[in-house]
């Protein structure tokens, strides 16, 4: 950490500031600049997390310069990880597809869905037995009904089941039926939440926050992995901007931006990140050229009547269009050694 | 709501929207526009929410008309409501002040705070003894012994208690506790944890979300309400922008839009609005002229050695001015019978 | 500047940053941490402003300490600055008030409008005869037409005249016929009419971007001052945010942000700021609370037959109503020696 | 337009309001609904530009259906345009490159820029001699001597010679020079700039705002081709968010909504769009996928030297590099018919 003194701080000023690094078991090492003083602050960096120097006379502003997160960095783990979902390895050569309605509405709903899914090569269903609504008066999801349609789903299909949890009392319940458990948008900073799953012993999908830096995105799966869970995978799926034209503003940029700060898989869902389904083919194919490890996409056998989320819902026709080209597009960066994401630089 | 229908809409596009509508039990009604064709529909609204119009051949665009919340609209309830706390009054003649230490950090710090607040004539105790932090090795809070300083504070002193819940598990112990219970900022979706609160029999405070729009904070009351708890108050804590000067950016226009959409109180809190103490005062007295039923402000008794949020906080001498301040203020206000917000208009 | 190496970065590396700097005429000091080095830059800032060291291998971060602005700056100027616009005082003890309809449309309109704005108490006419409009079949004024019924206007009523300059080429004659250039905020960083509106020996305000940060505004501030000419001032009007609901979200603590980086006066803009007249006094009020200096406001005889902006143009009797109630808590304030903003902190 | 009105608006306020659209030429038609009344406008939409029907009493909310550009939008031009500059054809089968540094700083360093950026196989030379800068104190640029160097690359290698053009005083000088037209972001609402290049007899790349939405954006199209230029380039170069990580957020899906709005060509700035070089690669390759026209990168001979946005610019290796991956890519596309966008749905 540096502390930027102000221009007209007093020698007292310093001292008290030098003091209080003092106190912490910290160094201070304090640099005369010509209009104003600077003190560095070396040590261990968890423990000025809670020193509120800004507060102090004469400081005018401190600025962080090692990360909050440790577990999810680059720093502590070179290497990208690749997290196993009973077999299905995301992180490594291929990219994941995760698949499926917005929520669980039929069981007759979700098998026609997931045979569309299957049938399209992804590895993954996805669908919502709990969905977190604006409303209290949308449709909430079938709850345990859903989970136990999606474990059906499974059998049937052989794909793994990824869906949202968003109460703590459904972790254990989620986590015996799901083979991953998803935690959403809204709840990215639910701390309870996050250190609930973080103790299910099932990976994790977290999904980034409405309007989540990256920063809070990280420490949110440092929450995860700090009690003891090292399989999170991480969802860019549009952050809220000015721009009202699309649903969210799918921020592509973040899945190279998480490959240079963490080793953790990233994929993206451009069905959220953009809430139109004429968009989510291009974005598709950009995300997996920008390097992401998989994607997310809504399929409904007739969007026309889901019960959440049509419009951006993909038919079945686009979503194997998609698969088709997303598969040619991998195996083409793959022949042709195209890497997007230098990480030895 | 309304739909618009693309420029090349087919007769059978039309057809079929008509068709979804009707089978939902609302009523259709067709305008013929130069360019497109308008689709009204006309009905109870709660229908509404999930079908998927958009979704559906040639339909450019719906627009909502009707809002999506109803316990919590003028519309419903046209007078401006009035909660009462064990005795407080909050969104009545005067302005209500919450004020005490981000963190309860200890009994000595909570009583040396409480006996300032009470001071400076504030009605309410604030202090976390449940933190929610971006990073999990940040100070997360006393948790239940927080809990018993803050009742035993108001013991001391006579002043009502209000504190943060972040998880469901802990709704119970906290209601035992406060007399009012706070959803944080990072909550605000937590849909579990609204639903919790709703039925714990205690008035709740329900600060905005990081990037919530008006909509979305007035439908989160309404989760509140619906669950039978029509004691919400809310609190504008600052909206995150582009701009890092200050933390967030206080949005005191949300002031007059809640009062026109909704009838629930509107406090604002400053110390969080701007995360620096010196623009606690000016932007606490503008919220008060801008008709907010109260303020929220963070008061340590050495903000430089507090656990979390030092830089907002202000010194007891800072806090005695700007109470001493807001007293002349709200009086001259009455006394002159000036009305910031005219709802007859 | 500080520059934050990585923590992989080689002695090399940190050679050749020091190197650079040197180059420049600068003095690198380096201070070990213990994961990253640090290393200070000391000498003239501006000479940083076009070294990007951030590009230099090993380089994680640089950290600009010292402002890019410096007339516009407190450092540069401690005193709080007046500037007169032909003996009206903006920066002293009285809110200046400017007001008139959004766009000049007609001599009559104008002229009404004009004994509306004097005999509520206003100092200021403003009124657009070149508008800069989103769309180009949008009305776009009465250019030169405009300028001369404003001249007029002010021989009618007394009132000083302020408008806005949107091309170079106008700069001289709006400065002809006005008393104050106005810079809009969608030509906030057109750098070619800030420093021709430096060079016109007219008072400038200085309108906000839509998106600007403060040290773009107060660097824009620079541009004009830079040119020989001092008496600029700035008008908060709103910026862009993901909330809909109002029109931009006026950012009031720019008011004593602007007051604590310089020593310019500032005035707030409600109408734009919100984009309803219904707003317009509960955030009129709060500005002058929050320490403005002054207010511009859109007043329109008959705002639902205005041309332009009419949702935020006040009627006349809202006008006077607002006056009446600016006057009198105006005066409250000098009255109780209220002051929002401290200076001497 | 569809004017909402309030739920307790009287029969008067209808008729008022019908009677302002018939004074306008405009037909009405009213639909009742259950809580509200919508009115339809039916007409020629320049005509509502400038009627400010939400001031009038009891209207809720006006909402837009048909857009205010027309020149700009897909319904006036369904096929795809195609920007002949020179004889290189933007908006084709071939995404077309534009590279370069970011300011011309001297003779050599642009002829030496201009090498590499021939030998990698871009079709157009970049490079600044008018610098926009934040401070007025950061390099300004060569002005025309920077001119005269570009046109002696363009001498030298071949390649079309594109530039930013900052004031309309200089928009003849550079037109004489250059063979495309930039609008820079910062410029992109200065109207009087966007006139004097649709004047100017060449084709212009027009960059979106800092914070433009896509509907300003097109407007500010429409403004250039108002004046009979129909050679119109977007570019995308990343929208301000609250996100510091990167410069700006790239906003990709940007590139199929304007193919969905618009017939003109758009592509994709990642050095502005991300601010770091590490990111341009995955960033370039990921618009080319999504559907883009082409790419704008920065490219110096020595990006540590560079006098302005060195952080992003590329060496001539990476350059190299990613012009080999995108030729590789486009020709992938091309062969095996993948189409990001299907303009026929």
């Amino acid at each position: 950490m540096v502390i930027i003194m102000q221009p007209n701080a007093s020698a007292q000023d310093i001292k008290e500031v030098i003091k209080v690094i003092e106190e912490n078991g910290l160094e201070a090492k304090v640099m005369e600049g010509r209009q104003q003083r600077i003190v560095g602050v070396i040590g261990d960096k968890t423990r000025l997390a809670s020193v509120p120097l800004e507060a102090m006379h004469g400081v005018e502003q401190t600025v962080a310069i090692s990360k909050s997160y440790k577990l999810a960095s680059r720093e502590f783990h070179p290497q990208p990880s690749i997290v196993d979902v009973d077999g299905v390895k995301i992180g490594g050569d291929e990219p994941i597809i995760m698949a499926g309605p917005c929520a669980v509405e039929s069981r007759e709903q979700l098998f026609e869905a997931a045979d569309i899914v299957k049938a399209g090569g992804a590895q993954f269903l996805r669908g919502g037995a709990y969905k977190p609504r604006t409303s209290p008066y949308s449709f909430q999801g079938l709850e345990e009904k859903g989970l136990e349609y999606l474990a059906e789903a499974r059998e049937r299909t052989g794909l793994k089941v990824v869906t949202e949890v968003t109460v703590v009392e459904a972790v254990e319940r989620v986590a015996y039926y799901a083979d991953m458990l998803q935690v959403g948008a809204r709840n990215m900073q639910n701390f309870g939440l996050l250190k609930a799953v973080g103790r299910a012993g099932k990976p994790v999908l977290l999904k980034r926050g409405l309007a989540a830096t990256l920063n809070e995105w990280l420490n949110a799966a440092e929450y995860i992995m700090n009690e003891g869970n090292p399989n999170v995978v991480l969802c860019e799926r549009g952050i809220r901007t000015y721009e009202t034209y699309t649903r969210n503003t799918l921020d592509l940029s973040a899945v190279p931006a998480v490959k240079h700060l963490s080793h953790l898989p990233i994929i993206v869902d451009p069905s959220h990140g953009t809430g139109k389904w004429r968009m989510v083919k291009p974005m598709a194919l950009a995300a997996i050229t920008a390097g992401a490890d998989g994607l997310m996409m809504e399929v409904h056998p007739n969007p026309a009547r889901a019960l959440s989320d049509g419009p951006q819902s993909l038919t079945p026709e686009h979503y194997q269009d998609i698969m088709t080209s997303i598969h040619k597009l991998s195996k083409f960066m793959k022949d042709e050694h195209i890497q997007s994401i230098d990480l030895t630089d």
